[in-house]
This record gives structure tokens, sequence and C-alpha cells, in this order.
């Protein structure tokens, strides 16, 4: 049975890219004559019936652009959907009422573009009996099944000139700069812009930091004449047998870092124990923005058009991922709520490392 | 007299062009057969008589290179000194041994590039029979007496690519971003690279803002359809009859918005006025860092070479200026400790206001 | 009498920041209740009468864009139109077609921005009766009477990076690379960017350049260890005595430098000289593409707004311009068919003969 | 046997990521207690006996740095070196002095960076007994047996970046523009910038192109009220049954194209076909030149890395490269003299034309 029409949604924090997908899986459905309708705010538009047709127009020149012109969302969730009752909020399965509009559209069927979150969304859906492909996103890298991820690149980029450009003030001013990057539960944008900005010191969730090893390596750098020191450190990276910096920031606790995060942290305890002066920034959400890099557009505009080769062949209920070198698609249950982690052996670490890279381990 | 040798500084915070101008120093005087001796870390390197004589290829491809080869500090200060006497620390004025240093090197003249605190400095030692020329650097463009600073296109540059980034992610999320820019008592950065990007709300040290005023424009963008604002706002604006923001970091207070900064104090207050999920990021050091524009790179060598013109004629007590497109001179003493802010009828305010920028006032 | 409705236009070659000054031009009208209607293709669409009102999201999101939302042409000039009349091409005025469509569509002003051609094109249509208010756009910034013009920074900062990417091969493979940059009359953007990238030899129109000289420099470069020679040469630069090397392309000569351009011409001629290697490249039409810089989105944006100044006065058959660092205004008669050139004692001229570079005169 | 001292030499053209590997290699060297010795410019520095040993300094801020820092050569080649006999230029197998080098050096092996030729020069050394690692480097992407080089991303985010700038001129004066990009014998750069800029139609030397169809995709694209048309043309670009333009360069010809290049004849060509404006420019050296991205510094080092592992565990005579994935390494003897073309079934190639991009077939 050939398809006569798809919807498509982008869901989850931004990531540059999301226009490329939406591009690709426009452009192929409409040279195969199938109508595209975009969904507004993720699965928002979905609960709420938010629909709009993509003309031909709509997803020209829009390549290059961040963000997406869908819009997103990442809170609603159709089976468990914040509902106002009785003058109090509940959580609600709404996944009825989003079948409901799904037919009205006369969609054939979805292509679900976001996070774990959203995979774990669109798992549900699937099981409600919806026919959905998923393309994952996340500037993190750290989708499980997938060795790489649109958007990452674009990440690694703006992460890498924020540390090439504190280089020039942390050597003029003999100053360790620590750099807080993205990256709760994975390490990869710290380690890949770390190594790629040829930072001292990374320090990742992966890697529990020792603060006196840290500050050891700004002392030994100074005593080889090196006046500075630059460390990356990903959000989540913590102590041995510390909590991440980042609960503190959301618990209402009267945790003197709270509101510091790790960059505060360990720049306070490094001037504290060595004496050099230390200053820290935080990137935040510059790391989401910003035109995709050429390769995150080309790893965007694969994987929408893999995605829409799955829709054309009717292999519903799969994720877009690229494994080996190869774009591919494994099921979406399989990915949903997972986190793929640096693992400990990973050359790129131990490349690293015999490049004199602390890890504060 | 012929002039045989000088000595080249740099001090205060760091800037891009810096090396640009130290170019423009040693490849103009050494054309003249003159001798150029670079003095290290500012005049801590004067003090503790840390000389060391620039070579051409020391010079040579440096022009691109962001902070300074020479290192800087932007504390030590020659007429008071920290120094320790007995178990203490006390202020001395060390310029006796300064001009002992100077003289030793047989430096015929002296050229210092750095902020107001820089050329206060200088002023006292030309006091003290110096022979000096200035070139004033601030990223910020507060430079009492020169329209314009080299670092400050480089540092519209990197804030408003960052203002760029965080349009994509509020206009997908439809969030209000606040973006704190560099700029503690004059909102020339912030004004310039929130008028570059089209930034919704500026907010400056030099118009106190009423937060209700900045929630209003917020509210009444969402009403014509536009369901994201972008706000860049001076780390040094405040409210009418407020405090900086920034004062509170610095005091041990227990002040529910210390290390706060402005940007978190609107981002919260908006959010919580007007319902609007809102999100704060601080630039912090990179708008110092990295390579200068090919236009701060251009400013650098002109005031460079213009303070050899100054040397060579022996107009000494001089800094360098830009006024009315031209570049000039002015007495070092004219700009020492003075700061120049945005004059409130300024055609760019009065340029944005007419486009529907709002300055929260 | 309070206008109602104006038009605006852009005519000429793409220069970066003419979005910027159609949405100033459109925010500040839109903002005072005057409606816009933008005219398609510069002076082709007043003749042909194609208009579109410009509505507020139709200016939105176009101030970071390179080239023209309404679209260009640098051919149609209404005093003299090409027409098709008894099987032959003949010019016409065809000024008063112009104005019946501008009647027609209730225009109470127009807006043209472009360059000395539109301009002269401009300054026929106020004889005729039309109020005009010109914007000048020129990446080569040779429009006589302004001191700077939007386009220029970006096409400095393209034609700067290209050299700085150069630099690299050059040195690693001890070459003569000689980089041809636009400017057929004035030699503003080889200058800036040649400066900027501390280019060691520079080429402009208004100085004849010696071969020999020019060998000469790259003889001397290698003598000193220099290994390589870097040459950023105007479009328009010639020899002594010499017709301008783009003269040839436009022939159909037997010429052996034919297609070459100054270029090629010095590279070969350096090579042979010398018997160093030597390569050219021609940077082309990237340098009136991408988005602007922000020093020209400020530039843009601020002439917009003083265009409709003007306008809201009712000032016409005046022209934007920027002297001594101010934002004014001059009669558009001024202006047209004129070029500003780079004056022999320019003071970044003589910097850089001061820096070693040379002219090759 | 622990080895004590390593050779390290850059050959080929120049490539961003050159001093990344040259970092990498040293410094995982020197962390092990090995001497580096830089060879200059390549084969020619082995021959010639110029060494140099290299410091801890001297491979400090070179990360981020475009072209080699030991100098490089096209054209030496060991075993048939152009040597000065009896007022005649002869070809001469000069391995034995190579070798005598070597051996008075105390190197105990070598490490060579480079492209197919430098391979092929490195197993003709290899066969006279020297103990080589190989580390592949071309912007081009084509060297058999590895997915992918360093150089080859910033080589497309160049070429991209520069599509992207015509794009704006294309759209503003409805032209259609022609973008030259390397690639003599693999279409790699040119297919990857013209899918990561949406190009309107990609040529490559694997694909020969029908100059009508390329004409007839600018009338659809006209039809359909796209009034532009962007074409990638690699450079080794043909039509069924012609020769590559670029021979006609290096031949003295009286061939009307001469001098033109493929996309001087295909802007020609298209114009002369439909009547619509068409423009050309050849991007050239600047696609070889500048920083490289963080993506090419992070393969560089793993590169560098893995050539030292090699060094370390004594299997030499191998190149280092990157399959499915993951850096390993192959024999140098596999890789010399061959060419990695794109394959006509490559997932691009489909994704491409799925989009509606012609391949001008």
């Amino acid at each position: 049975m050939a398809l006569k029409r798809i919807g498509i949604l982008t869901g989850g924090g931004d990531c540059p890219g999301l226009n490329a997908v939406i591009r690709a899986v426009a452009k192929n459905a409409m040279g195969a004559g199938i109508e595209v309708i975009g969904i507004e705010d993720g699965y928002l538009g979905l609960i709420e019936d938010r629909f709009c047709p993509l003309k031909r127009d709509d997803v020209s020149n829009i390549l290059t652009l961040g963000g997406t012109i869908l819009g997103s969302c990442n809170k609603a969730n159709p089976s468990s959907y914040a509902v106002r009752q009785d003058g109090k909020w509940v959580m609600k399965d709404v996944r009825d009422q989003v079948i409901k509009h799904y037919k009205k559209a006369g969609l054939d069927a979805l292509v679900v573009i976001g996070g774990d979150g959203t995979m774990s969304g669109a798992a549900k859906l699937i099981d409600a009996g919806m026919s959905i492909v998923g393309v994952p996103k996340t500037i993190d890298n750290d989708l499980w099944g997938s060795d790489v991820t649109f958007g990452h690149d674009t990440a690694v980029t703006t992460a890498s000139d924020a540390l090439d450009k504190v280089h020039t003030t942390a050597s003029s001013h003999h100053r360790v700069m620590v750099v807080e990057i993205m990256g709760r539960y994975a390490g990869w944008l710290a380690l890949n812009a770390g190594v790629a900005s040829g930072a001292d010191v990374i320090l990742i969730p992966e890697i529990a930091f020792d603060i006196e090893k840290v500050a050891a390596k700004c002392v030994e750098r100074s005593k080889i004449g090196k006046r500075f020191t630059i460390i990356a450190a990903g959000e989540g990276a913590k102590q041995a047998g510390g909590k991440m910096f980042i609960d503190h920031i959301n618990e209402a606790s009267p945790d003197p870092i709270r509101l510091g995060g790790v960059a505060k942290f360990v720049s306070d305890q490094v001037e504290k124990i060595t004496g050099i002066e230390s200053r820290s920034i935080v990137l935040g959400h510059i790391q989401r923005g910003g035109p995709p890099t050429p390769r995150d557009r080309l790893l965007a505009t694969g994987f929408g058009h893999h995605a829409m080769c799955l829709v054309h062949k009717g292999s519903f209920g799969r994720v877009v991922i690229k494994k080996n070198g190869v774009i591919d698609s494994i099921p979406i249950v399989d990915v949903a709520d997972k986190v793929r982690t640096v693992p400990l052996d990973h050359p790129m670490l131990e490349a690293a490392r015999a490049l004199g890279t602390s890890f504060g381990d």
C-alpha cells in the first residue's frame, strides 16, 4: 500500500541539524508524492492537534539553520501528560487523544526526531498502534546504539572554540581556566572538545576526579615553565564518592557550592590549594545553538533520508543509527531511556593520556 | 637625539589585538634601527627587572594571535605596590626601582599598552621622569577620549555570535533567553552586540531598568505571535535605585541573588512575573579571547604605528586615540581613571528604540 | 503631511547588510504607522510594476542574512532602458512608466539602496519628480562622500580569512602566493585585507606597480630567511603605463594574459624572474556573500534608520553617509558616478610602509 | 630493544592537521623518553641532511595551526631524484644517501606523514631497509584503504562555506553559480560540500556529466519559481567521452577553454543554452589552508598516537587508517599509488538524488 501522508515532529532540547532532518524527510517524501504534515512543538502538537502541512518552500533554505522550524517541547509525554483536574495537576495517559488526531489528519506514518526521552515516548505510542520511525538527536552523543549523532560535531566545535579563546587569556595572565561543558551523564562533549583544543585536564562523568590530582597537574605545569592550565570540565563530572555538582543547583539546599556547578568548584579549590589565580566559565546554551557544521548537515541529511527509506519499506518501530561507519536502524525500544557513556578503554582516552592529558584520577 | 632602544609592555586584562600592537611597534622600530625590549607581565616585569630583547622572528606570525606574547598583569602598580615587610603586606612606591631598571636596560622610551588603570600608572611614572607613550586597550570601549579601541570589535563579534546562537534555542523552545555581556561601567558591548543581533531588550549600566517593563515587553511579544524574547544584559546594568548585581557576587552577603549576576536576576524575575520559561547564560572570559577581527588588527596596527610616530617625534606623555575617524593623541593624564559611558542621546540608542528595542525603562 | 506608504528597492551587486537596511527601514516605518512596499529586483520591479507589501514577518530574522530578500538587478536604468522595438534593442527613457507605477501604488516616498550606478539612476528619477532617499552600499568602500559603507567590513573579513588560509600553504611550501581581491577602481579592500593579514606586498589601483620591484621584495624576504611571500592584489591594480588586467578579460583579444587577471600575471612573472614557485587564486564572488559581520549589521541598521529620519522630515534627494564617525546625509547628485579612491597619503598606507609592506612602487 | 630516537617528516601538499599529527607523535614519544628529530621539507630534508631536534616547546601551541612547522615538498622522491649531471638533469636513486643521513642521525624509526605519492616513496625506502610508519593525509579523502583522512573535514567546511556565500548572491541576482572544488580523481570533496550546502547540481569525476542535463536542471528550477541554481563542480569532473578540463590548463593547446577549468566551461555553456546569467569561481588553495576543524584535530591526534603505538610495538611498514569507525593500520605497500573514488552506490549519492540533487547524468 502506497503511503499518502506522513507527519513529522521534533522533541526534546534544541540541537543543530534538526532542520536538516526535516528538510531531508520532506524533500524525499515530496519527491515520492507523499504529503508531509508538520506537527508543532513536539508531542504537545500531537496532543493539542496543532498540525500544519509543509510545502516545498517551507523546507527551502533551512539546511543551514539552527533550531527547529516546527518548534519543540521537552516536557509533553503522551502516556503521562499533566492535566488540570478538580483544581489539581494529575498525570494522564492521553494516547487515545493523540491517535484520534493522528487518524483525523489521515497520517499513514510519523517521523519522530528526538532524544532518549522522545524515543521512550515513541515506544509507548508504537505500543498503542502508531507507525513510527525515529531519528535520534543529541548534542551529547550519548544515544545508546549509535556511534555518533548529529548536533554533536557542532557542539564540539562551539566548545572547542571557547577553549581556544580562553587559552589566550590563560596564557597571558598565567591562570588556571576551567570551562564547564555540557554532558550530565556522558563525557563525549568534554572529551572531544578537550582533546581538540589540547586541554591539560579533562574531567568527565565516567572518571571520578581527585581535586588534589587536578591541582597537582597545575603545579607540575608551572614547574616545567607552563604558567597556565586549561581544564575542560563536563557538567556531570564528580569527585570520587561525591554527588554530581549539578544536583546542588536544583536543590534548595544550604550547600555553599549552590549555583556553582563543577567548574566553579574546581576553580575555587585549585586556587585554594595551589595559590594560582583561577577562573571558571559555564558555556551553557550556546552549545545547543547556531548553524550545524557541514558534517552535521551531512549526517542529519543521511539520517533523514534513511528514515524515509524505512518509511517507504514499512519498517516501523525503528530508529536510525550510525554504527561502524554505516547508517542503519535498530528497534526504538532498544534505545529508550538508555545512555551511552564513554568506555574507559576508549582509544581517545588512551591517546589523550599518552599525550600528557590528566583526567584527574 | 636619535633613539637607540625602547621598551614595550602590556598591562591589564587580556584583549584581542595586543600582539598586533606589539608587532606594529616592533616592526616600525626595527625598520628605523631601534632595538626593542619586551617587558614581561606588565608593570610587574618593570618592577622585577624581567626584560627580554625582541627579535624580528618574535614578532612574526603574531598579528592574528589573541592574548599577549609579553604576558600581562592587572595588579602591579609601581606607585603603590604590595611588598612584604615585617610579616605584613604594605603598599610602597617602587618607582625608583622601576627607573633604575629602565636606565640599566638603556631604554630611551617606553610604550605602554593598557586600560585606564595602566594609563593611571603611566601618568605617575611620567611624573617620575620616564618617557612614555600610551596605547589604550579595552574590549569595553570605555576609554575616555577615544571613540573606539581595538578589542571591542572582536568582543562584539563574540557576544553577537552567542546571541545569534541562543536565538535558535529561544525560538524553538519559546523561551526568554538572557545573555550577560561584559561591561561594568559602560554598556557599549551589550548595546552593540544587542543591536547587531536584533536583541529585543538591551540592558546597560547607563539606563536603570524596571523589571516590570522588561517582563511587559516579553508578554507584548507573545501577543503579536513572537513566542520568544532575547535579552542582552550588560553586567553592570541595574534597577532604578538598585545596586549593581556584580557587587553582590563579591560580597559575602546572605543575599539570595548572590553568585547570580544581572542575567540570572532578570531571568528569574521575568519567569516569575510572566510564567514564560526563561534561561540565562553568562558569556564571561570568552569575550576577551580569540584572534582579533580584521578590523581590530587594522586598528591595533594603526595605533601601534602612531605610537611610534610619537616616539620618533619625542612627543611623550601622550596616549593614542581615534576621534572622528582619525588616529591622533591626547595627554595620558587626561584619560587616567576616567570612563566613557554611552550618552543617552547616542544615535544607536535612538535607532534601536525606533526599531522596537526596549531598554527596560 | 504625514506619510502613508513608502517603497523600498535594492539595486546593483550583492552586498552583505542589504537585508539589515530593509529591516531597519521597514521596522522604523511600521513603528510609525507607515506601510512599506517592497519593489522586486531593483529598478526592474519599478519598470515592470512588481510591487509587494512587506509585513512584519517578512522582515523578521533577516538581520543576519546575506543577499537581499527583494532581489536585485544591476542592469535596469529607468532613464536608459533596453526595449525591443522593430526587431532591435533601443535604449528608451521609461521614467514616465516608473512614475505611473509609483503613483498607482500610492507611494509617498522611495528608499533606494544601491551603489553609484543606482544613485545615478535615482538622481534622474528625482529630476522627474520622485521623492527619494538613498542608502549607499558597496563592498568596495568607494562611494564618494562616505568614509565607510556597510558590506565592506564583511568583504574585508572574507578576503583576510583567505589570506590567512593561504599563509599556511605558502609558508609550508615556501611559495609566493598571489590572492586577487575585488576592487576595480579603488584599493580599499585589498589594502585593508592585506594589512589585516600582514601581506608582504599589496597592489592597488591607486599605485602603479613595477613587477621587478615586486619580485625583488620576494627575493629580499628569502635572503632574511622568510621562505615565502604573500601578495594581496586588487583586481584593478596595474603596471606603470599599463592597462588594467581586467580589461583584457572582457576583450576578445589575442593577448596571452587573457582570462588571467592581475594575480595570474604577477604570479607568472614573479616565478619567471625569481625562480620561486608561485601560485595565484582569484577570490571572486565569495567576497560579496555571506552573513554581514556585526559591525556591518550595526552600520546598515544605522543607515536604514537614518534614511527613515530623512523620510520623516521630508528631506528627499539625499543619500545617507558616514563622515568623521557620524551618520549624516548629502545630496544624491553629489555622489552619482563618482568613486572614492585611496589617497596616497592615507595613514594606513604610511603605517603599512613603515612596517615593511611593499606596494610594488 | 627500546627506541631512543625517531625522525618525523611531512610530504606532499599542505593539509590542515599536519601539525596536530606532529604534536601527537612528539608528545607521545617524549612522554616515553624518546627523542624526536624533525626533518625539513619532506624527503628533501632527508636527502639534503636537514635535521633538527624537536623540543617540547616546538610542539606546543601548534595543534590548531594550519600548514606544517616542518615544511613540505611535493617533488623530492628518494628513489627518483632530479640531479644535475654533466649540465643535464638526470633522475637518480639517492636512497643510499638518505639511509646514510638516517643512520648518522641515529634514528631508530621514521614517521612519514603524506599522501599516496609520499607513501609510494616510503614503500621504496622500506625496501631499502628503513623502519617506517606512515600517516596518511589528503584533503581529497581519496586514500585507498581509509574511510576518512584528516584535512578533509576542514576542506569540506571551507568549500561548504563558499557555497553558502555564493548562495546569497545567486538568489539575489537570479543567477547560476558554478563553484569549482578540489578533487582531480575523486569527488568526495565536491560531493560532501555540495550536499552539506544543498547544491542543486553536483559534478564529480566518477559520474560523467551531460551539459544539456545540467542546463535542463537550471531551467526546471526556474519553472518551479526557483530563480537560481548552485552547481558544485569537482575539478576532475568531465563530460561523457571527454577529457578532464584540468588537462587543458597544463597543455600548451590552442583549445578555447584553456585556462578555464570545468567551472568556467559549465558556466559558459549553461548561460549559452539557457540564457540565464551564469558565473563561475575557482576556490583553489584556500581549501588546503587554515586551522583544522576540531574533528580534524581529533582525527590527526588519533592518527599520530596510533602511529606511535605501531612504533612502540615495532610494527613498521604500516600506514595508519580509519576503517568502520576504528583507527587501525595496513601495509604501506597496499596504499601506494592507489586512489579511493566515490562508489556509484554510495548512500550519500543515493540520498542526494532522492532529495532532488542532479549529478548531470
